[in-house]
């Protein structure tokens, strides 16, 4: 049973990173900040979008549900590999964080057992995990949004002024909806990231960043009023039934491993185990970004923007705002931005085709990038609105589509592909001068994720369009390295760790790996085409936001009517 | 030497057909309408665009020049060829016609020499023949423009408002300012059309209809006033110094063939000789249209619209307005669209590739369309603007630009395709309105050329869109078939031709081959989708017009940068 360890001994804290298909365990080493091993370990039953684990059931449209085993065997097979391929024995570990998708969010029994693995539930769709993308809520968070819009409630404001449907109650309205008596048989509804730390300590501790970011609950306020929900949903109980009413902020010790589960991971039983955490936010500590002014960016499938403020600032375009969301003790802004590597794969591999005809598959970027990295800025004539997967901020409308303006028969390929990565730059831009205009100015850019390791160009337009040096963290996975800061945190520097955040992350952040500096002959340029960007943006997105619901609206009742 | 063709003798009509890389010749049997034989001779020169013929001297930018001798040779080696083919003596043919491109200029010496076989003049790029898609002179139609404008011309009405840098004075000024020797050394500056009948019976009869489509002459007013000239070019001579004064109506006899001629095609040398005459406005007789209320579209790499009227309706949105123009006695109207099969091509051989992919090339659109045509109405949830080549009517503005909205990360390949077809029905859609706004109601479309024979897909979708039935006239070539008429016009009922291009369209109007009915049950989603291209056509071509305005000028601004 591992003591404090002594003076000099290496120290080292475990993150595990739970994503959409995979989860990642790392190794951090807190005397060095060294990454001492990571391992990945895919989902056996990934994300389940046509028919539950066993066939039969088939799944309604929009449905993205998970199997809350797979976790476990996250945990169970990848730790144990990790530490024989960092050669890092049980007594030097002294802490261990997890970080989560959001909102993830599963119904449980009072002992913490999923829904989904009894008997009696087991064919029910709602009882498995319902995954952050699970999207066929959309009606229920229109409802909500209409109603709270309405009844003017202040919660609203928190969150932009709208709800997203992949929070937590649409989701669990949905399950109330269609099958009241699996709702009726859960004793809670947690989200996932809380599930696992269950699992890991044996006890329910639910953080209070994902309360607060995707249950619109707050310290000063708790949840949203009872009437509000029976103005837009007669009859529905009351919200803290599943939900619970206590919250521990990140970094905060939620236990320590169950006897069992640490002998089963090669761990010692008093590894203090952090509360959940998502993500995203994680993020933010894992790349070293704990103080205002720096905006943070993971750059990857979509866009996560996180920024930190003493203030809290209620305003508009922004996904929401939360007392010690991201870090305890500072307001945590999140922002973003819908398609981006998945806009960029589908430009390559569904429309271009490029995919098939790279039998390697997935390296056609690479001379794409090439050719669009020659392009003068302006060059093209063409702008974008990036909106492939609707607006995430500042317009918070997933019912807006792409647009292409400018096209003439000499545009070319590479042209495209750069417009659409200058579109997400001007997106960006627009997103950085929304919290400007609002009192939080922003001085540098600190960009992780998948596309900020492989785009240079992304990164170097995203310098010249927002004007703002843009550096790369070096690490190989700052989410995990984040999960891993707040196990150390969770632990206390009694125990080898630290006792803040803010600490961990002044000894611990990341060195840059690389830094891209605005090139200020390319400002006249893109100033002018941000112009068109920003008027299409609000002619589309504001004005007359009219054309593309429309759009969407025939798509709709085109599919309904072929149905 | 052919005397009147006795009764019941074979009456043989010849129409050659001058594009843009070759030229055609058809005989037509004014009998039975059958045609007897086609010819296709591609120019030896093609079009020059970077040199010279001989090298050396370099071309500048949006210079697309011809050598006429090549439409000579079309004469000599498809003439011949043809009547063996069709197994026609040289007794059996009455008339011959032919229709060209336009404004396609040259200049000449009073003899009819083109300047550039001129030993002093071939070196320089305005000695040659000007093509209808040399563009260089923008600037110049654009000052002319200004100052109409400015002035109020009159005229300006009967051009829906402006001038086409494609036009004849365009052109004549640039050769002014750039080569003013060359410009004092010719005796004058033809139409190709006349020039060709120039050369066939050796005198000079210039066509009212390129007069009056493209030099801005009038039958009542002659040209534009010279102190329109002298306000936007100073100094500039008698406009109708190179032009000429008098012009011959379409089906007129320009005369008769040259002896030394008529030996060399094989023919007699009192075959009758049409005066010259435009491509797409012989297609009207040609397809057998030459009555008010009917649409006829030619339908390739671009669309030419035309309808005749008894009335001369002074109104905007199309490209010109000419008494005899198309047919004699009636005021021909013309508008089109400016990007089609050149639009369809760009997208699957630009940037889909497809040709690339497909060694038997220019098939892959077989696929494509099949895939398209699969889809419902509506249900991409794309609309575009189909400017890839600026918008010829009813905005007449070459700096717009093409857009596609709706776009998201489920939009194929194939749905991409669609809305560009769709584009393009809506574009007719929108000028068929524009029409009937203005007092000329339409109810019925006629559709030729390449694309009409080609996409079956793309005549639905007009018949969807427009509400009105689609026929494809069943001709191997309208254009070539309507000069043929012209020639049998030129040759008069004595010679055992026609009097009036009436009769002749009365008696040899082909059959319908392909008639396309509008599917009522598609009619809302069109309407639905139609109201939201309207709203984009009106948005970014007037109301806010400098969106596209104002990314061509980054463009320019960003190729001037780097050059």
């Amino acid at each position: 049973m591992s003591a404090t360890p002594g003076p000099g001994a290496r120290r080292v804290t475990i993150g595990v990173d739970f994503g959409t298909e995979s989860g990642r365990v790392l190794l951090l080493d807190l005397n060095s900040g060294a990454e001492l091993a990571v391992v990945e370990i895919r989902y056996p039953h990934g994300v389940l979008d046509t028919t539950l684990p066993g066939g039969g059931t088939t799944l309604p449209p929009d449905t993205a549900l998970q199997d809350p085993a797979d976790y476990l065997e996250v945990l169970y097979r990848g730790i144990p590999e990790a530490l024989r391929d960092g050669a890092v024995g049980p007594e030097e570990v002294v802490g261990l964080g997890i970080d989560f998708t959001a909102c993830t969010v599963l119904p449980v029994t009072g002992e913490g057992t999923p829904l989904c693995q009894l008997d009696a539930w087991k064919g029910h769709p709602d009882a498995w995990v319902k995954l952050w993308k699970h999207h066929s809520a959309q009606p229920i968070a229109d409802r909500l949004n209409a109603v709270a819009l309405d009844r003017s409630e202040g919660f609203l404001s928190r969150y932009g002024g709208r709800l997203s449907s992949e929070w937590y109650f649409p989701k669990l309205i949905e399950t109330w909806q269609r099958d009241r008596a699996l709702y009726d048989a859960m004793d809670a509804f947690v989200e996932a990231t809380d599930w696992v730390v269950w699992q890991l300590t044996g006890s329910l501790v639910r953080a209070s960043c994902t309360a607060g970011y995707k249950a619109c609950w707050s310290a000063e306020t708790g949840l949203p009023p009872r009437a509000f929900f029976e103005a837009a949903y007669p009859g529905f109980p009351d919200p803290a039934d599943k939900l619970g009413t206590t919250f521990a902020p990140p970094g905060a010790p939620a236990g320590t491993l169950r006897g069992d589960v640490a002998a089963r991971l090669g761990l010692g039983p008093d590894v203090a185990v952090a509360v959940g955490n998502v993500d995203s936010f994680v993020s933010a500590p894992g790349a070293g970004v704990v103080a205002p002014g720096v905006f943070l960016m993971v750059v990857g499938t979509s866009i996560c923007d996180l920024v930190v403020d003493e203030r809290e600032i209620l305003m508009p375009g922004i996904t929401g705002v939360v007392k010690d969301g991201i870090v305890p003790g500072l307001f945590g802004y999140e922002a973003g931005q819908a398609a981006v590597g998945d806009m960029f794969a589908w430009y390559g591999d569904r429309l271009l085709g490029l995919g098939d005809r790279d039998p390697g598959g997935g390296n056609w970027y690479r001379e794409l990038e090439g050719a669009a990295e020659r392009l003068a800025p302006g060059a093209s004539g063409l702008v974008a609105l990036d909106w492939w997967n609707g607006n995430r901020t500042i317009l918070g409308d997933a019912d807006l589509s792409g647009v292409i303006a400018g096209l003439t028969l000499a545009t070319t390929p590479a042209e495209i592909y750069r417009a659409l990565l200058e579109s997400v730059a001007f997106g960006t831009r627009r997103i950085i001068e929304n919290f400007s205009e609002h009192g939080i100015a922003l001085g540098e850019v600190v960009a992780c994720g998948g596309i900020a390791e492989r785009s240079a160009l992304m990164m170097q337009l995203l310098a010249d369009v927002t004007g703002l040096a843009v550096t790369i963290p070096d690490s190989s996975l700052i989410p995990a390295r984040g999960a891993a800061l707040f196990g150390a945190v969770a632990a206390g520097s009694a125990r080898g760790g630290y006792d803040d955040v803010g600490r961990a992350v002044a000894e611990l952040a990341p060195a840059s790996s690389r830094r891209y500096e605005p090139v200020p002959a390319r400002r006249v340029a893109y100033d002018a085409l941000y112009a068109v960007f920003s008027a299409l943006h609000d002619a589309f997105g504001r004005d007359h936001v009219g054309w593309l619901h429309q759009l969407k609206q025939i798509r709709r009742e085109a599919l309904a009517g072929r149905a």
